[in-house]
């Protein structure tokens, strides 16, 4: 697991895995080698040209996963699959792409809401495979997100995050959004689906669920 | 970080370090490399002579992050301190205890409620070390931590794991203890300081501000 990206987002991966699997005991669930890396370059000054490119330093991470004897990678983050590449490069093993996962969850959608940061969005990461697909998609004020993303990496997840949250989702909502998709994986640390009035599609679940039904294939 | 020993325990831990960190950005995080690896062998069994050693896949684990560069390790399970000389032996890497770490919060107490599984007890990491320092111990029934602790595993964390747990510490109190040590990382997930009527130490909480020290060092 390539993450750190945020350090809490990573811990959530990590939670959900483990509630992910109906074990009655220790050795029911699947060993997972975690790299939470913090220090990995900025997803959205790499792609506005203010900084260096995250890239190197996520096959790094992909190559010293592969040493320690990981059988398939995945990264929950969805800014940085904008180098899902050089991930891909840096091993021969299997990486388990969040974005093809969440996209495939999305069927059925006429227009999705799409919570990103910015490098998410200008990457176009969601953006090609919706369209492909026919589904429409409504973007959320940059800095909004921004703004939410930054609170909950400074670790305030309280009611008034929560709150600014809800308000984000209502406005795609009513801008004519009929499904939401949590595409940063900080946003679930604030945002479930009780806040949401139309179905809400988590990518750090998707990821989850994706990484155990493939650890137990 | 030797973790997996259980998987929600270590999450639980990863969660710590997280809120333990003031970070307004990602960076102000440590890296963290975690081997979650629940497939260790049973350290209860292991201690009984009803099963393998963990010692040898722990001092592996120890060795595959300190080839991945780890700088420090740690281990949140208390059990498999039992085995800690072998993480020792296995590299050159400084190992912070948790038994350590946790003994030198219970300074002033006259007697500790040992809250922990057959392999902490029978081993007597912990009354050990309490002992020598003229602090008196009182064990709980084995048999109720065991379901307890079986219970978590198994993803059961709600009201009725939660009301077990109370009535366990308040056994504990009522048989004398001054102050209660959850001492196997399990036991947090189900019972906090609103639940004592005694201080609680978390052996999880005191590990993970030791690392967080040692990594802000």
């Amino acid at each position: 697991m390539i993450g750190g990206m945020g350090p809490a987002a990573t811990a959530d991966f990590m939670a959900r895995l483990v509630r992910g699997v109906a074990a009655g005991h220790d050795h029911d669930h699947p060993r997972i080698l975690v790299d939470s890396n913090p220090h990995v370059p900025d997803r959205n000054a790499a792609l506005a040209g203010t900084g260096p490119s995250p890239g190197p330093a996520l096959a790094a991470m992909a190559r010293g996963l592969a040493a320690q004897g990981a059988a398939l990678l995945a990264m929950p983050c969805n800014a940085a699959h904008g180098w899902a590449d050089d991930v891909r490069a840096a091993t021969d093993l299997p990486f388990i792409d969040m974005i093809d996962a969440s996209v495939a969850r999305l069927a059925g959608a006429r227009t999705v809401g799409l919570i990103a940061v910015a490098a998410t969005l200008d990457a176009r990461l969601y953006h090609r495979p919706l369209e492909a697909a026919g589904i429409g998609v409504i973007e959320p004020d940059r800095a909004e997100v921004a703004a939410l993303v930054a609170r909950v990496k400074a670790g305030d997840v309280g009611p008034a995050a929560q709150a600014a949250a809800t308000v984000l989702a209502a406005g795609l909502v009513a801008t004519g959004a009929d499904m939401l998709l949590a595409a940063c994986t900080e946003i679930p640390l604030v945002l479930g689906q009780p806040q949401c009035r139309v179905p809400l599609v988590e990518t750090t679940q998707v990821l989850a669920d994706a990484v155990l039904e493939a650890a137990a294939a």
